[in-house]
This record gives C-alpha cells, sequence and structure tokens, in this order.
C-alpha cells in the first residue's frame, strides 16, 4: 500500500464529507446496511476463512473469539447502522451562544475534525462500527484493521466504497486498508493528512501507535476496574452490582477486574464469595480473604494490576474509604470505578478523590457505556484525558470554530 | 538541570494542587502578586541585564521586543494576576448533568488535567501568566521560558515558588526552568509525569517540540489572518474593520495579514488603500490592485502565505465570496478570518467554508481575543483542533470525570 496517497485521499475527500448533508451522511449508512445483507453470505465465509487460516496460526483463542463475525454479530452490526442513523448530527450544533455586553455574537459551532486513522486488531465489527461514526461526526477515515481479519475487511471496505458511491459522496471517505506494520508506520507520520489517530487493541499495540504518532492520538487503554463495598452498605445490593460488574460481561474493559471490601463486613466475605463463585467466577484473594474463606486461592501483588477480561476476580480487604481510593489510584488503570455505599459523605469523597474516567455511585461498571450514558453508541471509552475521556460519542469527534457576529465592531476607539 | 527528577516532582504535586480549595489558589495568585510589587525593581533590574546581553548578542530585534519587561508590562501582569483570581473556579465545575429515563444521574465533572509543559521564548509574562493559568486551573506547571530571559525569570521563579509555599502549596507547583535543548527534549519524553505541552513561539520552535514529545502538545502557530471586503459591503465600516484589524496590534497573531477585496469595489481600492496608508501600513498588492493604485508595491506568491506581524499588509482583488475562500483555506493559516458584508447568506457562506478556528462577520479580527470572547483571559490560541481550538480559557486547561449516581442500579435482569 501507498501511505502517502490514501492519506491524501483520505485528506482530500474529507472537505466533501464534512461539506456533505445530513442526509447524504445517514444515506450511505443506509446503503451499508443494505449491503451488509445482501452480502451476507460472502461476509460469513470470508470470516470463516480469517478464522480457519487463524486457528490454523495458532492465534491466541481470545483473539480469535473477537475476530469471529457470525449471523448475531451481523445483525447486531445492521442494528447499529440504523441506531447511529438516527441519531442527531453533531456536525452545525451550536453551543456555548452568548450575546457580549458590546453586542458582538459569539458561538461555537460543532466541525468535522477531519481525518481520523483507527489502527485495530481482529474484531471486523470495528470496520463497520467505526466507519459509520467517522462518517456521521463528518470525518474522513483510514481503517487499518489487523491482517488476521484481511478477507472479512476487505468485503466490508468495498461496501463502504459502494455505499459512499451510492449517496454520492466519494469512496476514500472511508478506506479500509491492509499493509504492513512499515505501511502503517508511514501513515502515522503524515500529519498534515491526518487529524487523530485512535488505535484500539492491546497495550502493545496502543504504545507502538503512541510511540511513533506524529499525529495526535486518543488512547483507549485497559480496564483495570474496581468495586468497594464500603461499611454499612447493603450487602445484597452491593453483591448485586458486583455480579452485574463481573458477570455481564466480562469481556470488556468496563468489567470489575478487584473488588475491595470494607473490614466491617469480613463476616459476610463467605456470602459474598459464594455469591460470585455461584456466577461462575474463581477469585483470588488477600489474605484477610482467604482467612475468612480459605477456599479462595492466594492473589499475588501481579493480580491487582491485571486486567483478566475473564471469569477471574481479585478480592481485597480494605480499613476504609481512605485505603480503597488509595488502592484504587495506585493499582488500578483510572479507567471504571465504583462504590457501594449508605454514605453521602463517602460517596463524594470516593467520586472527588478516585482518579478515573468514570466514577460510579451505588451502581454497576456496566453503565460505563455510551449508550447507557445517552450518546446513542460510542467508538470507544478513552484513558485519556485531552479532548475526550470515558466514553466517547459522535461529538467527540468533532471539533469546533467560534463564531463571532458584529456589526462593524472594532476593538479600538470607534467600534459601536 | 535533572529533567526527570522536576517532572516527578511536578506529577507529585499536581496531586495537592488538585486537591488544593480554589482559596488556596487564588491566595498564591493574590501572594504573587504582591511578591511582584515588593521585588519589581529587582525584576526590571535583572530585565536589562538580560536585554543588554541579548542586544550584545545580536538577537533579532523583535525577540529582543518581546524580551522587554518593564514597568508598564510589570504592571500589566499584576491587573492580569487580580483578573484571573476573580475568574470562577472552573475544577469541579459540573455539566451536561442528566437523568436518564432508567433513572441514573450522570454528570460531567471538570477536573485539572495534571501537569502542563509550557516552553516558550523571550517574553518574561509569560511565566507569570502561564504560572496563574496553569495553577488557578488546578494544575502544576513546568515552565521553560528561553535563555534569554534567564535572570528575569529566575526570579520569578523564586517569587512563584515563595508564594506557593505562602498559600501552604507544595513549591514544585510551579517550576521555572532553564536547561539546554537535551533537557527539553528529555521533558518531552516524560509522558509518565507530564500530561500536556503547550509550545509558545515561532513556527521552528513549535515544529521541535511537536516532533520529539511523546506527550500531547497543543499548537499555537501563526495566524495569517485576512479581511474579506465583500461585494455590497460598506466601505466605511470595512475600512475600519481592516484598519483595526491590521494596526492595532500588528505584532499580534490574530492581525490581518491579507485584505481581500471584491472586484466590485475596484473603484474604491485607492480610498481604501490611502486610508490604510494614512494609517502607518505599507502595502504590496496583486495585478489588479497596482492597475488602480500604482503606488502600491508588487505582492508576490510569498507574501500570501506571510504573517508580517508589522505594518505590512498584502492586498488582492478576488471575483466573489468563493474565490475568496478559497484563497484563505488555501494560504492562510486557519487561524482567524472575517468578512465585511451586507449580505446574510454570503456571510453564512464564508462562516461555513472558512476552515479556520475563528471567523468573524462585520467584527475586526482583533475580537479573537480570551478576554474579548468572555474568557476572562487567555492562554493562548490553539490552531489545533483537538482538545481545544481559537483562544483557550481556564476550562480549556481541565478534562472531566463522569460521575454516575445509582440506586443499586445494574444493567442486567434485576436493576431498579
Amino acid at each position: 500500500m501507498n501511505a502517502s496517497k490514501i492519506a491524501q485521499a483520505a485528506r482530500e475527500s474529507s472537505a466533501a464529507v464534512a461539506a456533505a448533508s445530513t442526509e447524504q451522511r445517514n444515506a450511505t449508512l443506509g446503503a451499508m446496511r443494505h449491503r451488509l445483507a445482501e452480502r451476507a453470505k460472502d461476509i460469513l465465509a470470508a470470516n470463516q476463512k480469517d478464522l480457519a487460516e487463524a486457528q490454523a496460526a495458532g492465534l491466541d483463542g481470545r483473539l480469535v473469539d473477537r475476530l469471529r463475525f457470525g449471523k448475531g454479530k451481523l445483525q447486531a452490526r445492521m442494528r447499529s447502522l440504523e441506531k447511529i442513523e438516527a441519531l442527531s448530527d453533531p456536525v452545525g450544533q451550536v453551543f456555548r451562544e452568548e450575546e457580549r455586553p458590546n453586542g458582538l455574537r459569539v458561538a461555537r459551532v460543532r466541525v468535522p475534525i477531519g481525518v481520523i486513522l483507527m489502527v485495530y486488531e481482529a474484531r471486523p465489527h470495528v470496520t463497520v462500527n467505526a466507519g459509520a461514526f467517522c462518517l456521521k461526526s463528518g470525518n474522513a477515515a483510514i481503517l487499518r484493521g489487523g491482517s488476521e481479519a484481511k478477507r472479512c475487511n476487505a468485503i466490508l471496505g468495498d461496501l463502504w466504497n459502494t455505499s459512499l458511491a451510492e449517496a454520492g459522496l466519494p469512496t476514500d471517505a472511508i478506506q479500509v486498508v491492509s499493509g504492513t506494520h512499515e505501511d502503517i508506520e508511514a501513515l502515522l507520520r503524515l500529519d498534515e493528512y491526518i487529524d487523530l489517530v485512535i488505535p484500539r487493541g492491546g497495550k502493545g499495540l496502543i504504545e507502538a501507535v503512541s510511540r511513533r504518532s506524529l499525529i495526535p492520538v486518543i488512547k483507549h487503554y485497559a480496564g483495570v476496574c474496581h468495586v468497594y463495598v464500603d461499611e454499612g452498605a447493603d450487602i445484597d445490593e452491593a453483591v448485586a452490582i458486583a455480579i452485574d460488574s463481573k458477570c455481564l460481561m466480562p469481556e470488556v474493559c468496563n468489567a470489575m477486574e478487584t473488588l475491595l471490601v470494607h473490614s466491617d463486613h469480613a463476616g459476610e466475605l463467605p456470602r459474598i464469595v459464594s455469591a460470585l463463585e455461584d456466577a461462575g467466577v474463581t477469585l483470588r484473594g488477600c489474605l484477610l480473604t482467604r482467612s475468612v474463606c480459605p477456599q479462595v486461592e492466594p492473589a499475588s501483588e501481579d493480580d491487582w494490576r491485571t486486567e483478566y477480561l475473564d471469569n477471574l476476580l481479585a478480592v481485597r480487604v480494605v480499613k476504609n474509604v481512605q485505603e480503597a481510593i488509595r488502592h484504587i489510584n495506585a493499582y488500578g488503570s483510572h479507567h471504571t470505578d465504583a462504590i457501594a455505599t449508605a454514605d453521602e459523605s463517602r460517596a463524594q469523597q470516593f467520586v472527588d478523590q478516585v482518579d478515573s474516567a468514570v466514577v460510579l455511585v451505588n451502581a454497576s461498571t456496566m453503565f460505563c457505556d455510551g449508550e447507557a450514558l445517552g450518546m446513542g453508541a460510542e467508538i470507544g471509552i478513552s484513558t485519556d484525558k485531552l479532548h475526550a475521556r470515558g466514553p466517547m460519542g459522535l461529538e467527540d469527534l468533532t471539533s469546533y470554530k467560534f463564531v463571532i457576529r458584529g456589526n462593524g465592531h472594532v476593538m479600538g476607539g470607534n467600534g459601536p
């Protein structure tokens, strides 16, 4: 692949996408939805071939899982396209409008960022979702999926091109590219054409992209997420939150990985532990946990820092909310952390002092989710503090311009 | 200097600054204001020595101007500290608060970014202003001014340390550092301790910082700013806007550098040109301009891309608003551009299609200014599209966290 040609083509098409009407951008998503239905068989067959090759090559089982793109996932994508189509268009939205004392009218207007490069592994559904998100927000996209998904992604790329053409937009507005690591490195140096890079995948991938990129990067790092059961918390409610946070989707970044329990509840630990075991979770505990639940395996220092993404959970008894906060800030990943408590002042202390993108009080970590938070959908969960933090919706793929309207206003001397 | 030690100290102190009360942070600014008054003589004397050395070393005249920190500028800084003190505290501000249909209460709360590194040239006033801005927004700051300002900056750094201590904050929360280019490069690699870099100065400095930094950078590039005089525009009003945009402060980045005039006004050009000449501006014109104003020097292709920062102005006659927009997007720097027009539809076209941080209708480019736009003050004007674009106020030095409050909410099955 020719990195420079791809990036230039994206830049050129970005002006047309930014200027396109909401209807045109939505029409592309609609067309894509129909193309996916039409070509479902080919897509699933291509994914089968990708899967067979990945398994033959001995790819990590979890990566193989993420590569799988069956009928159910395809239909979920089609519904998701429909949802994104229905979301309100962020482009042109006016915010913080005000009239200054001198009569100058000042507003900020959302505009697309320009060209967005996504670098990701396995999951072919990102090829559909990220393309839709970038386009809906008026951006051109370069989507670089992993080579393990090449057959499936090639078809999805063709379908994006066809769908764009059908809506009267440049086919280069969404380019699905493969290419070697050197090609990606070349793309990452083209900051004159590409405005933003979003890498999604393992820590190694994200770090490699961040280190090499001259283009701004928004990182979506792992989640080592916690639920802290405070003194005086309702244990049934806390257990329900813990089970939901751990078991609903253990494979997602906002699943709980460590449960912290106030020492007052030590006597309740057998009940808490067995409820989690009944839900299929294997536990690793601190010394105190094991003193009341001897069947629990010991947790090592490493466990406190591990994102299991699996039915595994570390459990630690802490003295108080302050120790819980210290543990979370020291061992966690500043992603998503929850407290179960009946005490408002400790809830506020937790909210103020836990340095995470999402902090929850008496709610499951599963609610760290763009849809649950009213964004309609999300392109990922940022662990960065600049531009966007936490779940990123359509607006987070836009910038803004200041629009200032006067009446012959000048600053020196003679203005109105 | 020891880059790693400085960065670590900044990181450690950032927690205390983030947790400090508004009063404590304001008290630091107040203390600094008093220290500046107390030590005014020493500051001015140090600046005199810096100036003498710079002149002896044959430093560029413009840089020498920016280095100058006389009594007037010092007093302006003291007033500015008072203003920043009076601004409302962005830390803890709650925005986009809503209750979801399931009763979950979702809000975003502004939090400090963490550690901000400023890299700049000459201007000692930045040492006061940037320190105040970072601290007021709850961040720790590392301020690296140019070696040409070393004596003056050393005193200002001491005063920050004293002021912080007086307010009970760690003295490392604002560190004024010197150090070689290699030291700066070392700082730019410490992304584990530093969260944001803002370089301010010439293109060379900004590019060098951006290329070498592993830390996110917000760039403040040059302004090649335009005023376009549309067909049917009131010429007197347009001339007043042009003169204000060019002459009020020719040295600032949002000063006009090119005047575009609709060809219908060709007959008015002598009047426009002589009004600007009377205001002390030297003009360089396109062929058409020179055909009616033969005294005007010819403009070269380079002139359309030049940020003069001086009493110099390029003038070009264009066919229509479309050609004006094309010229601005092609030759400009996406900074600040204005249209003088009596036609709302062309105003809207200009606003929609000019890809600049600030777009003005019937107002001087001087209004691209944090204070004029209601931010109270500004730390600079971002030419980037991520995180902050255009004039940056206190809020732009913050991030946010999501705070979600439930009532035992779980996502699967049994939640309320």
